[in-house]
């Protein structure tokens, strides 16, 4: 996600200093116009607003707050933007951190994926405080198309969870629903043209169905990404004592298609889980 | 879904001859310009084209087979159209009872509820013989702004029930969505408004989620009804030996909510289950 980004961020015409594990993805934006950054540290001692996009919160937490991390480097005044998709409990962490440096935080995960990121048409979620997003907007609005300023921070991730769990639902019933017409001899891509116009329509509906049916799981979303989303927001709901019963349910869903070496799969081959317990695999006719 | 539905016909020009156990709908479509019939007998032996829209498959099995039935009173050639979401087993076996008198047989459920079939535009999901639907086709036309040949008898009620479950996935979810992020201190319409563009959008999502924020629950869809669709989906599964855990589980949670005298709220009641588990209300703030 990270490299159509600052690819976005320089065609607006931002100087952008890049950091990267992966040492491809540093040449990749440097050879786009993006300056090296020799660690996060670095990057923020060189930046007034650092942007983060990372696995999870641990990787969030040892970018900013570990050693050569942003937290060493960032000047009074600077914004940290974390566009990772993390806990809202650790988002708030992250904001007391910087906080503690007189740096302004914001957290921003994002929905829309690989393409949307290419296309600079992410949908934006934005936790934090007005005056910090309004200094921050012009960067957002580099990379996504719309912008929501959700709550205080937290409320961004709390969105994109919340967003997560309705992705999950939809993909888990598409999933059931494909199969079991499959296995009672009708095929899905008839169901799908019948029912995608009426109430069972969504936006999922028409990007996995036609996926599923042609036997192409090429992520898009990967399933232990979406994993990851649904195990933070059990941890979060146990937070505040609210049970979840279905993203509980699909959560180990997706565990166990992670455990036959089937995370790096789109989300729509959670319909493998149902296949897998009836035996029927969901195929056009 | 009778009264408009037999209005629409006769809209398009055709005799109609009704029946209903409540004196009162008939009145109504005789007052529109419909006849009277004593009986679903006394309705077959009139017409040509015999249309039953029902609750489940108990009462189609009473109209259709039982004493002064449909099948007493139909001719040769007659062409049955159950428009009730049943069972596909059972849609099988009206078929055959059909069959036996000379009569032809289409299972032709619907999606969109009241206002769609006030409207003339219900998604009509058509099971039996081609040359049997191209006799009924100006009739469910008359109805239905899409009629879809889904394959044999029993084919349209699979789809439906296919429909239903995804219907229930998108309901579910959305649920546990809103009431997590109320419960995280995060405005459910702010929530709405940010995902319904992105990966999270569905017609559910648009006509639900203003319904469950601004807390009115008045049909549209029934639980009572959506609970029997996705009983009749376990049962038909069940049939195959396919186990649907999604599925089974948001039956028992329609199931709780009947038992609290809450079957004929509109199914975005559901969310009413999740609120409860967590001692929360999802309202706009």
């Amino acid at each position: 996600m990270g490299r159509p980004m600052s690819r976005n961020l320089l065609g607006a015409g931002y100087k952008v200093v890049v950091h990267d594990i992966a040492p491809e993805s540093v040449e990749n934006a440097v050879a786009a116009g993006a300056e090296r950054g020799e660690s996060p540290k670095d990057v923020a001692s060189r930046t007034d607003i650092i942007v983060t996009m990372l696995p999870d919160a641990a990787d969030v937490e040892q970018v900013l707050m570990g050693p050569d991390g942003v937290l060493e480097g960032a000047g009074r005044g600077a914004i940290v933007i974390d566009m990772s998709s993390v806990s809202p409990i650790a988002s708030q962490k992250f904001s007391a951190a910087c906080e503690g440096k007189g740096v302004d935080f914001l957290d921003a995960p994002v929905s829309g994926g690989e393409p949307k990121a290419i296309d600079g048409t992410l949908a934006i979620m934005v936790g934090g405080r007005q005056e910090v997003l309004d200094q921050a907007l012009p960067v957002l609005q580099a990379m996504g198309s719309t912008v929501t300023l959700t709550g205080p921070v937290g409320s961004g991730n709390v969105t994109k969870l919340a967003n997560q769990i309705m992705v999950a639902g939809n993909i888990v019933a598409m999933g059931e629903a494909l199969v079991l017409a499959t296995r009672a001899g009708v095929d899905p891509e008839v169901v799908f043209n019948a029912v995608r116009v009426g109430l069972a329509g969504s936006t999922v509906l028409d990007a996995k169905a036609p996926m599923v049916y042609s036997r192409d799981f090429k992520p898009g979303g990967r399933i232990s990404l979406h994993e990851k989303d649904l195990r933070n927001a059990l941890h979060t709901a146990e937070s505040f004592g609210v049970p979840l019963p279905f993203t509980s349910m699909a959560q180990q869903m997706m565990r166990a298609l992670i455990n036959t070496s089937r995370g790096d799969l789109d989300h729509s081959a959670l319909v493998q889980f149902t296949e897998q317990l009836a035996q029927v695999e969901v195929k056009k006719g």
